[in-house]
């Protein structure tokens, strides 16, 4: 079970990133003129520096794997992996359903995640042996056994290449209904029970790490398209499900 | 220019609405059993039948039609057009970017639109005469005259038809970005100046009467794919322009 202290300073730093970004959000910026750094860019860069000062401060043994500031001791036994907003189309285009990505990687296995969106205040955090709570209160997934009756969360169809998008487009027509966008905040409202499936590829560490304990703190499973645990090294192919029984008849489908 | 006192009544309109559909966001719905109501039908009902009654009570000479409950007066002068839950898939995943839609035809024609988002509290009013207002300060689209620079707003896929769907996918390669998902939530941030076109087809006066007074009092444009004003006997198909020089464009390639 994942320290209470671990849990702390992880809240800690989705309260620095917020911060960091919440300033940035909704700013304009003059698509015609283009300035030297675009409001997200800052944003990204602003929130990163602010967790990984709180790392280096504290836990200056542990490793750092960031997505604008790259590596640092990477083959510590604890790694922190940070995506500081994940969801960069929906940032730019004013939408709060971006959020901020927290990891701690145990020897290559996440086990701790915090998705936080810092603008309308939601906060899940996943950690191993604990519940997942979504702001203070434990969340779980729902029951659904069966395609036909699952709710399918996928970001954009242009996420996907060419032959992961024929995956995903097989097991369309086999499900109740797929909705589009949601980045990380899809594997949130799954993990409180709203949504059945999330499927997608393509992903970087950063971009699924964290959200592999808040899925199975909930009682959910997430796999990479072979049906493998997540961990540093998967190649970014993802089903997240709250009912288990959904994956290998998603799979099925998704390897033709 | 829209009076006052019909503003105020929008506005009411709103929060009656708004206060009708929150009890039932995110409550728990058992897909594999089924109630007699699901949560997201009975928070369209219930807050289209707040809106009717203040009409009833207040205007009992204006028209309505509505989504759930069909059309009474529609003769008259003014008619209000209420879209209770618009983006019932994002309502039942629990993602708080659906929004309540309540507009004011005047002979047919939009002169006033609400897009209300009742969980975080995001408000769009616009009205003829007046500036667009988010949360009751005045916002504006920005400019953006190339397609190759334009930002790409559309709900999903498969919300459009066949042939809606392949002209859009001509469209696509020529914008800068397309994001997924979003319903009404899309017009209100191109308002705000966050993104620059909305594309879709298929709508239902409900679902588009209230966008263009927002839009238009923001200082965009918005038609349908022929080029013309929206009206009551639009055929669904929409095009919204943060700047209007975008809009012959975009309808060169989408009709081919």
């Amino acid at each position: 079970m994942i320290d209470a202290d671990i849990l702390i300073l992880a809240e800690r730093l989705a309260d620095a990133a917020g911060a960091a970004v919440r300033p940035y959000f909704r700013q304009p910026f003059d698509i015609e003129t283009k300035g030297d750094l675009s409001p997200v860019t800052a944003a990204d860069r602003a929130a990163e520096t602010a967790m990984r000062a709180i790392i280096e401060a504290e836990r200056p043994q542990d490793g750092i794997i960031g997505e604008e500031f790259g590596r640092v001791r990477e083959d510590a036994r604890y790694v922190w992996v940070f995506d500081p907003i994940d969801g960069t189309r929906a940032f730019i285009t004013g939408r709060p359903l971006f959020g901020t990505l927290i990891a701690l990687l145990d020897d290559g296995k996440p086990v701790l995640g915090v998705i936080d969106q810092p603008i309308i205040g939601d906060r899940w955090v996943g950690a191993e042996g604990r519940p997942t709570l979504l702001n203070g209160l434990p969340v779980r997934t729902r029951a659904c056994a069966s395609l036909a009756e699952a709710r399918v969360g996928t970001t954009s169809p242009q996420a996907f290449g060419e032959a992961p998008f024929a995956a995903f487009e097989r097991l369309r027509p086999h499900v109740c209904d797929v909705i589009y966008g949601g980045d990380c905040y899809n594997y949130g409202v799954l993990a409180a029970g709203h949504l059945d499936l999330v499927v997608e590829s393509g992903l970087q560490l950063y971009d699924f790490a964290a959200l592999v304990p808040v899925i199975e703190g909930a009682g959910g499973r997430m796999v990479d398209w072979q049906g493998r645990p997540l961990d540093r090294r998967s190649d970014g192919s993802v089903v997240a499900a709250g009912d288990a029984e959904l994956i290998p008849a998603a799979l099925k489908l998704l390897n033709g």
